[in-house]
């Protein structure tokens, strides 16, 4: 237990919160040492999260304790409020899963890093503060980042599909399962809050303008997202292949495929998967993560080993749901 | 328009209240006069239930009118209060989806009729006031109704699994998506609320004490209850099968099959389809419907057309789903 | 009996030819006289369409009859196969649902008209023959439409996705449960054997090429297609809804929706909804519709309709899924 | 690499093989020797395991090495058949996943242990030989077995239901996605294979028959079995709650629980979990697994890790999918 990171999580019994408890349960480095929860403070972990029986008695706390790393996993705008009212030392490196930070990274003393390992990795491992990517944020950067590194990038059309918990726990129309179960539907049509720091990365690489067309689905799984990104593209499909593969040889959790994938190989992984299709000038990058995971909680973890000196892939090596 | 049933439906938002009006509005007898509800007042039918659009303009009321028959869509208990609050005329007659007067149908001046039309076909036809059965009830009864008929029934043992439909619109935890989805679980083990109108009416045929373990199960689809009764039985499965068909000869919703079945193929149908299976002393009886029609608005029409001497299938030879 | 429309169906044990007997049986100007199939001659249509199990007791055949209709429900180029071998007497209409006349009209004697009712009603009217649309030609047809009628199109970005009944009665790998499950994946990418169709109109009303770059993607639901068409457009939302409005106002099946709509809401019934967004100069338009009616056995009956002069929504107005 | 376990699968390109390669490849001390395929030799794993792109560069092969431990993943009664034909040295330990040797256990000179941790713990660890249990046997099983310790079992009722890939990799009727999706049915009603090992080993603890009627249910998900036993019993909630909680308390992978389960709880991982219910004198038991982890090869790694006295949970603890 000695020299184990103490890390507290702020917002804990959500989805995202959820799946980092899970993750840092196991991780042999981590001590788990706090479950903040206003609504469940008093309650059993597994009473909320009941796959959690039999792996931990711990109980929400509404009680912050000194921690080496805190993770916030609250709704969008709420971890500035949060941070503007609870005092939490300089020593204790932050990890926020909201979009809070990802944008407007200075905040008081702190200062976030826009938390891509695969963009910002030696810039993580420095960091004290961590704004992890959005989950549509992760997957439509992975297929386009390097396109971007080399300027490829002009218009994009993107149209990306997400499963039930991208839209939170608390149970509304759009998540009765009456209304989800076989059925699709688009929202926030070429609005979507996860745009800005898509384009805000992508332009610095590619020193230009990209205009990004997305439409995001709803779609009828709990767990996934695919991304199907068509844009216009002179290589020839090898060069982008190998472009691809070069860009993310170091980067264990990126699989660059050059068969047919499907989301289901991503789902309950921290990993992330790409296949390119060209016809004559027209080139499609598909991808697919697992939004609570590479799209989540399994990011901030990855973050979290970077920022501490760890493998990155520690306590990441997650059995696939596979079928 | 002159000769036509004039029907009205209090509690006109939910799952049974919209079948009602998609059958009735295509029902070439009826003329649907008004959908009341408190909550939507003033809004259009089609803003609700999405996929009348096109189909009508009506909006919701907060008017009662008069009419010739009322069907009551409102939660549980809340019929008998709807009732002593409002008045209705002696000529209207009622049909009643709620649990109120299924065990107590004598409520004022009106005498409630149990509207299973495969067990109460005469008395339907001249009632006033009918109370439509549950949706587990009337499943179950299908599977069990001849075998009472002949007194063979002591110990039965039922395990039924219902759609999401079951729980009603309103979102809750146990219809979210991201949990039903892939998931089964029980609820109401053995004190479910459909157990008493089952032994009733089981039992007034049998002449003996029915023993019925019930045990209900979620399941992760929006339509549709499958049940499966075991007990002990010594008849051979030739003659239970001649005993159900004779049973069901003159009812044209039920479908005894001698080949396997399987719940989708009355999905969006008001069938109920039954097949029996028999190994040494121990009888299996399969029964399936669609919780919204043969289990509560399908039935309720079939109701309305034996009360007004019209076909009792008039306007329920609806498309199955079949995929 | 006497005046009836005498139908015949080549290929009925698959989706779509189970889909038209479940239509036709119900048709009130309809005599279904044969059902032809090699593999299943001789057995209970209700074995294999176990949901018509009480509904009919014909049976399969291999014999063919002289009809006034045949509908062909044979896989991709096996109607030009099956025509060649078998003689049909000039004055049975044909209506083959597979794409061998889709491009290519004219087979000796026999001329075949586009049966897209909403583009060609008048032709269709007259003709003796009608090639019936492919299901996501009809998806993304009915989204632009209206304007390549304006001639606003140039370059469209398409995403759509299917159910899996587009696959087909025959299991394969991709239609298996276990993989199909809770997954996404994209197939034909740029190179669906629809886009031929769909161009050919549209370049006809655009008076100019159409760039279509189409992404087709595998859903997990049975029934259903929801499509995404993305283009650069400079009309204000208000004047592209009332253009669409006005293009379809006399087409009973085209809903025009300026609310969010969802794929379940036309879902078992004959019916495309279509709803536009708008962004600074990104027109995006979605469509649904279910693959197996308008995509299929439903627009198949509405041009049988519109050929023997009924109306055109006779038999068709079905009750939608809805949950 | 030294002092690792050589293991090898037999029958490695279905569902249980497939686990198995997914928890050998991170198990600390397996070196994963070879996966034996007729079928697919030569190819690379990952061709049929997608989701282990980037994880192995193992492809199949169809030569047998010299190993420590051997899994037998073959379709029913081909392991005997498998066996005879193939030579295996006598200290290569065999853990047989098939039904072949559950109820025979003997087969020339090896003799069998049936490999249900938490019954035959000590035996397994001497055991060369072993008869990983059925999927639906373990949760029943797990269900009963502290009943049966106490001689309180006589007839039991039992309705189970399980996902897709019970029925196996190879695609048929009802495992077709159009077919499976939104529907339940039941098959092999009181005759299911695995009726014979449950009762076997529960009337040698019940010491008197067990009367075991068992319905099992196709389910609409991949994974995942879920059972309640309907009996009768006199013995208090709290009593029988304590004899579960006493009987499994050194198995770490039963949880029983004194709230409601739900199967997904325990999808993705080896565990199983328990509840009770109880109304007068009529006690029901609810069971959950994972039929391809605590119902195969999570089983068959549990079993293996005793045979070679590692901790029994080496390699088990596995990310709940949770959602």
């Amino acid at each position: 237990m000695d020299n184990k990171i103490r890390a507290g999580i702020v917002g804990s019994t959500g989805y995202t919160g959820g799946e980092l408890i899970r993750l840092l349960l196991v991780h042999p480095q981590v001590d788990l040492v706090f479950m903040l929860s206003r609504s469940a403070a008093g309650n059993k972990v597994s009473s909320i999260h009941s796959d959690l029986l039999g792996e931990t008695d711990m109980v929400f706390t509404s009680e912050l304790k000194v921690v080496d790393v805190l993770f916030l996993c609250l709704p969008h705008t709420e971890s500035k409020l949060w941070l503007e009212r609870n005092y939490i030392s300089a020593q204790t490196k932050i990890i926020d899963l909201g979009n809070d930070f990802r944008l407007d990274p200075e905040f008081y003393t702190r200062n976030f890093v826009y938390g891509l390992p695969e963009l910002h990795r030696e810039k993580i491992k420095t960091a004290q503060e961590v704004a992890n990517p959005g989950c549509f944020a992760s997957a439509i950067q992975y297929a386009l980042l390097p396109l971007a590194k080399n300027k490829y990038l002009n218009g994009v059309f993107v149209t990306g599909i997400t499963g039930s918990t991208g839209a939170g726990i608390q149970p509304q129309a759009t998540t009765h399962f009456s209304w989800r179960n076989d059925n699709v539907s688009a929202y926030k049509v070429l609005e979507h809050q996860h745009t800005g720091e898509i384009k805000k990365n992508l332009e610095v690489l590619n020193h230009k303008e990209v205009k990004l067309y997305f439409v995001p689905w709803r779609g009828d799984w709990a767990r996934g997202i695919f991304v199907s990104a068509t844009l216009e593209c002179c290589q020839s499909l090898n060069e982008l292949y190998a472009l691809f593969e070069y860009f993310y040889q170091d980067h264990p959790f990126i699989g660059v495929s050059r068969e047919n994938i499907s989301m289901k190989q991503v789902v309950n992984t921290n990993k992330c998967i790409i296949q390119l299709e060209k016809k004559e000038e027209v080139l499609v990058v598909h991808s697919a993560i697992d939004n609570l995971l590479k799209g989540a909680s399994g990011q901030a973890v990855q973050n979290m080993n970077l920022m501490f000196g760890l493998p990155e892939d520690t306590a990441l090596h997650l059995k696939p749901l596979a079928y």
